[in-house]
């Protein structure tokens, strides 16, 4: 037994995948298996187990996986955002430094218990975060050329998998994933493997689309193959999506940083979108999830009050009250949190947003609207009451203590 | 000036329409004009008024089509389903006789102050309730071929219109309401315009997707030929429309009479669904809003307790509450009411609900999840405040008292 951030686990009996699909909202995986693009997905529901889980909120990337690798919420692992604004050195910084960390993840715990262990990330961004402190494999689709024994526990990684290196935005950088761990699994058998997807399809492609089916068929392949090596296989997600548009079919913005100007005075607040990473060109780093950083001498409560009247906005709450709703870490979210509607997303300025990269209507993610994920674990489980609150990262929960 | 229920309008200075689109979730306008098929919409987007408004809850036909041209809620015109529990005779009854209806409508008001007026509507359920009390035209796409001048104020429907009467499930049966108002425009120039269509297709299809886009074009195609006969065109919706299914794909129901059946003991409740109406095959008489009646023995407070945790549910109280919540006639609407979230509707018993003729996963409406409609108007509006909650309601109010 293995107990990480007061949370026990046993061993795993059978190689044990938990796969994290970047944005997939649930319709995704209802519509493709309607329309029979998902054959194992549907024999996995029928002959095992299907939940509707929530995640957490801010309901982007590092946050969820993070979550998903250590069992605990934000509050316990302290990674809130994929950006945040360091109060100590007065900085806006990309949350991909373990240094943000304060939890160990369970992946690193069952390596140092003697299991194998192995990791695919789309994005290196994730990879440092996700590999902390644990021996194994680690290594992500985007570097994949570049992955060495000493830093991942692996090399010459496109030879094993038979893909080149693929485009930062393309469907085929997931596809890596998928293909890479079945390899792995089929060459090295691990004990557990984390899969991590990006969602860039998910961003452009709604539920039941050509783009999106083929990318959801393409995902149940795979996961056919693991299943037919006997694998147990928990899928979840890190957050849904929805289309973030107006009547016009354009982003439908609150510029946040343009409202604060105006209402407060110009540069005396900083607003920080938790959504920014490297790569945002198919979201312009718009998302539904924002917080804000008053000057010492601005009490939060009229703010807040005025907030709370846009129309968008879906919900506006002090830090405190923030941080226990979502269990967040209090000191790194600022003064206000401000969550906006399913159809709505929260800039900074306009002039701040690039949004000439955006070639098919906005949809993007970060909160309560994108809250709902998939839970599936492809057995029969014990002890699950569907009416409980299930979080996704009960997955491994699931398939390390749950089993029939 | 004219007052109804308690609202003030100024008479009409030119033609003006307001039509109702079944089922018109915003994102049906959104997808449709950033892929280029709505160029009407799009223009009068940028050169008019295009508001997201609040529909009523429950967000069924009746209800919000009584509540567009009364200008009030169901509290005060008496409308809250498109079926109900008659409590005075024990039974369960269509809510399509206008001896429901406890206000009187806009649309008879502007009849009797010497304006004409014309009402076209899809099915023939709502034809009598628009209609009560009012001098003019009012036919329905359904019955067109039965139009008589004593009943309806017109006769030989079709070939005014030059189409024939279109099947019940069909997309045409809302063409037909279009081509009627066009056709009526053009040749007896109505002061007012109400056309209200049916929501076959948006059970159907999604957002974005060609059936989706197909009535979308469709429909841009009408109302650009009534603009460019100089009518004032205000466009807002009854309801919005979710896919309303589990992971695999099927109808995510809660069944609340088998439910409560268990639970208190079989038959001594009746659970009602206004969603139901005499045509049911595309969503199966499945929707997110339900409401129960309680033997007198019975407390509702800890039924309400347990259905709060039921999973999928989204909202449960009881008669008081939801009365005031949703300003809803409260001698009409059971001891609790319950509304299902996004992905969740509510039925009565499996045996009682036939999804044989379900040919797409469904989508329906009901809940607080359809809430958000369209409310546009082609013409810049003074007065006119983004952020206050509008409603479908105040459709007429826009084109008759805010017109620049």
């Amino acid at each position: 037994m293995l107990t990480v951030n007061q949370r026990t686990y046993q061993p795993p009996r059978q190689p044990t995948v938990v796969v994290c699909v970047d944005g997939c909202e649930p319709d995704y995986l209802a519509q493709a298996v309607a329309a029979g693009r998902m054959p194992w997905l549907q024999s996995a529901l029928a002959e095992g187990t299907g939940l509707v889980a929530d995640c957490v909120v801010p309901s982007f990337t590092n946050p969820n996986n993070l979550s998903i690798v250590t069992g605990a919420p934000p509050s316990v692992h302290g990674i809130c955002g994929n950006y945040l604004f360091d109060t100590a050195s007065g900085t806006e910084v990309m949350m991909n430094d373990p240094k943000w960390l304060r939890a160990p993840t369970l992946l690193a715990a069952l390596a140092d218990a003697g299991h194998s262990v192995a990791v695919v990330t789309a994005k290196d961004k994730l990879r440092r975060l996700l590999g902390h402190g644990m021996k194994g494999i680690c290594f992500s689709s985007e570097k994949a050329d570049q992955a060495t024994l000493a830093e991942n526990g692996i090399e010459d990684v496109p030879a094993l998998v038979g893909m080149a290196v693929p485009d930062v935005y393309s469907a085929e950088l997931s596809e890596f994933v998928f293909a890479a761990g079945v390899q792995l699994m089929r060459t090295r058998r691990p004990d557990v493997m984390y899969l991590s997807t990006t969602d860039y399809v998910q961003h452009k492609h709604a539920p039941g689309t050509p783009g999106a089916n083929a990318f959801n068929a393409m995902m149940d392949r795979y996961l056919g193959e693991l299943d037919a090596m006997g694998c147990v296989i928990a899928l979840t997600a890190d957050h849904g999506m929805n289309a973030k548009v107006g009547l016009d079919g354009r982003p439908d913005v609150i510029y946040l940083q343009d409202w604060c100007d105006r209402a407060i005075g110009t540069g005396r607040v900083r607003v920080i979108l938790p959504i920014t990473d490297p790569y945002v060109v198919h979201h312009g780093a718009l998302g539904s999830f924002a917080t804000v950083y008053l000057p010492p001498d601005q009490p939060a409560a009229p703010i807040v009050a005025q907030l709370r009247g846009l129309r968008g906005m879906e919900l506006v709450l002090e830090r405190g009250a923030a941080a226990d709703r979502f269990e967040l870490p209090a000191d790194r979210i600022g003064d206000i949190v401000c969550v906006s509607e399913r159809f709505t997303v929260i800039g900074t300025s306009v002039a701040r947003h690039d949004l000439s990269g955006l070639d098919a209507p906005l949809r993007s993610h970060g909160g309560i609207s994108e809250q709902r994920v998939p839970l599936v674990v492809n057995r029969k489980l014990a002890n699950v009451d569907p009416n409980r609150r299930w979080r996704n990262f009960d997955a491994f929960d699931l398939v390390l203590n749950h089993l029939q």
